[in-house]
């Protein structure tokens, strides 16, 4: 299959599947001069059909998908891998698309492994909540995280002993059991620039979850199921360590995977009323949060750049450079 | 009195009541080129008068506006109605003002008729949360929405039979007992565009009410009364949904009413924790929701323009064309 | 030392507390065409130094900051005073420091005293809480806000009697009681222009604290201490009085203190459902909120100029305006 040192720079398509970020990421890039491309996975061929910067788009079934993998290289592709796609795929599948990513590829089977995702933060040295090996030495208030979980849903709470023995009796798939860091959640975005050489803040969003965020009034349990996101900005004081957390990560991804990190990444995080940060969780790629500054871009992107930008843009920024530089081996993998 | 076929495109003025969205709509039609004019039905002149953008204002009592139209008709103006000035005159008085109107004229006596409003809604076969046709026949936890109810009061809550019984005894003006739906609710902007045939999404916000969204601690009961607004982005995965939802709404608006929708629109959503959209209710103008997009642009205007647009630009924009092409007929009713 | 009427306008330089909003201010320093330095009273130098935007950065402990002063007059410098740096040098080595000043001076050891504090907001006419002058008359519920406060930290509340008996028992610092206020939080900024002689409202947030905004599910008590903030638009119903409260507040900080008010302020407020705005607490300069529209700049700000502006853009402009015109004293006290 065509490599991508063999791409056609002045030639290049960015492809992602038609889901999560996929508006942001192909306006950005066309609006960059790229070409772009679409690929639907689920029936919503005529939704993305309405959008005149998507210029291709493939519908494919999971089990096709590697099938379609000759041709965009062929066409000069760089795809960019998120959560969708992951979810859609399965971890394998996507880790082995065979199309050059934005992004680090081997941090898509370290997430889908709860435990490697949390060591990975550990080795990284960033704060992390509590881990306990089995229901008995746990002290609530936990909370539950089955392997599978996603988009929030698959994790539950237990606030006492009884409660988690209930819970997890009859659990018959893998889980982990995190303390739960009573606080506020920060989703901080990051860009681990190879053409700048230095990861860059970008900016945060809060989750906007069913049944936490509505007017739920004890009717229901907290179900923790993302639907959107809100723009956020943190105090001023707390962003250096942020902004160290942040390198930490990239370096801690480099020296396990022993390749770097490329493109955009988010830490999900706790800060408690004493100024704690506990990261629970991290995204190797684009996270949806990204899409409250689609279009106006966020504060942060302005302390690196004239004009906001937001993640698509910064990501299609990123592009140009690398193809300018004939180097496009350097943020793909 | 003069017609809109009559008026000199070249010396439109747009005008509106003096609240709710009259800076955002003002400043935009203002930047645009079109003469501005605010009409103040308040003691609110004083305010609007610090504005340079607004070239005219007009201050008139309920039972006087009457009298301005001719003026207004005379000066090419195209007004621009919104929920203030619904519920400065009524519905009556502001279906009747005998102005152009950006918008779809015939749906304020839709609006304010919580069962007509509901049917349009079901007609267009958007998900709406059960109704009960009595107290008796309801399944709590449910909703009570007085027929005058606006910006959020008049609307209260019943999570048993017994409270819902006590709540209603003694009401002596009609109501309508919805389901009340739990999740987190989504206030979606639309825009219908005439010129460019099509719907397009624009936008969301979530209501910053009292007393929910303080921090109340039990000390007051719920009260939804709407003090203002916050952005919001929902999963894309959801978008197409909601896009479906707002073009359904747009043919049930033709097909019920024989006249097209024009401009801005808002489905009022709650996405319970399994993704299903309920709507509870709709705007069918400009929702003040918008206004957390004034002067910056809204994160999904970018699908469709080069520039991010708040709502007024949009609009403003939609004149222009329209008067560019002489049809402002099409877009005024 | 150096003063300001002897500053060389051409070579100014804008230097601040590298912290709070110590980015947004040097960024719009920078690109409005003025030299930036931050002056890092913590060890957060290696963080600011990533910043292209940041021209000088000096480390500084709170004991020798004075000793700074005759070099950045030397240098032609507007110090822009914020709230890190009042927390961090105390009030009254604060208001002290010997450099220019943007921004109202001896409104820092107004604010230190929650009694002075309180009694400005009522000469200006500005609705506050009911205030108590002991714990016996006090009628819960009620704050409670320790004299040295900030950030939300050192403030609790009583739902009864008893409870507010027990709290303040043994409380051997100063301390005010407040009626607690039911409602929702509305941090409203504005900008005082002696260059344009105005009052401009400017934007809104909300705050993000812990442990209030979480998922906290009773687990813990409510702290209050801000880790962030989140943008918001009022009603537009709500603007006109808004507006009126901050004319107010500038015209009181001049009748009682016989200087201007000069630059950014924020009024501290809660909406209750009655649509009463009662004002709790002010600052009297730049607030960390007016950081949710870095870069992309606040909705109301486009009410004033024809671009989005964030509140370190507008101040950049009204130093460039009094630059320009050679009155840099009447912007600088």
């Amino acid at each position: 299959m065509k490599q991508v040192r063999d791409y056609d720079v002045e030639k290049l398509m960015v492809a992602t599947v038609a889901s999560h970020t996929a508006l942001q990421l192909l306006r950005a890039a066309k609006k960059t001069g790229f070409r772009t491309a679409a690929i639907c996975l689920t029936d919503n061929k005529p939704f993305y059909e309405k959008f005149g910067f998507i210029d291709e788009i493939y519908t494919a079934a999971v089990d096709t998908l590697d099938k379609l993998a000759p041709k965009l290289a062929e066409r000069n592709t760089v795809f960019i891998p998120h959560g969708s796609f992951v979810e859609y795929c399965g971890p394998k599948k996507a880790q082995s698309f065979k199309v050059p990513f934005f992004g680090t590829r081997q941090l898509i089977e370290v997430e889908a492994d709860q435990r490697r995702k949390m060591m990975l933060l550990r080795e990284a040295g960033i704060p992390t909540p509590e881990e306990y090996s089995s229901p008995e030495e746990a002290e609530p208030p936990v909370i539950i995280k089955l392997a599978g979980a996603k988009g929030g849903a698959g994790y539950f709470l237990a606030f006492t002993k009884q409660e988690l023995e209930a819970k997890t009796r009859n659990l018959n798939q893998p889980y982990i059991i995190q303390r739960y860091i009573i606080g506020v959640g920060v989703y901080m975005h990051y860009f681990a620039s190879q053409m700048f050489r230095r990861v860059e803040v970008f900016g945060a969003d809060t989750r906007y979850e069913t049944n936490v965020d509505g007017r739920v009034f004890g009717l229901a349990e907290p179900s923790f199921v993302v639907v959107g996101n809100r723009p956020l900005v943190i105090r001023e004081s707390l962003l250096p360590r942020y902004m160290r957390f942040g390198e930490q990560f990239a370096s801690a991804v480099e020296d396990t995977l022993g390749t770097p990190m490329i493109g955009p990444f988010c830490l999900e995080t706790i800060i408690t009323d004493k100024f704690e940060i506990k990261c629970f969780e991290f995204s190797g790629r684009i996270v949806a949060g990204t899409n409250v500054y689609m279009g106006t871009g966020s504060p942060y992107s302005v302390l690196y750049f004239d004009k906001p930008m937001d993640m698509g843009e910064r990501i299609a920024h990123e592009l140009k450079v690398a193809a300018e530089k004939n180097c496009l081996e350097k943020i793909t993998s």
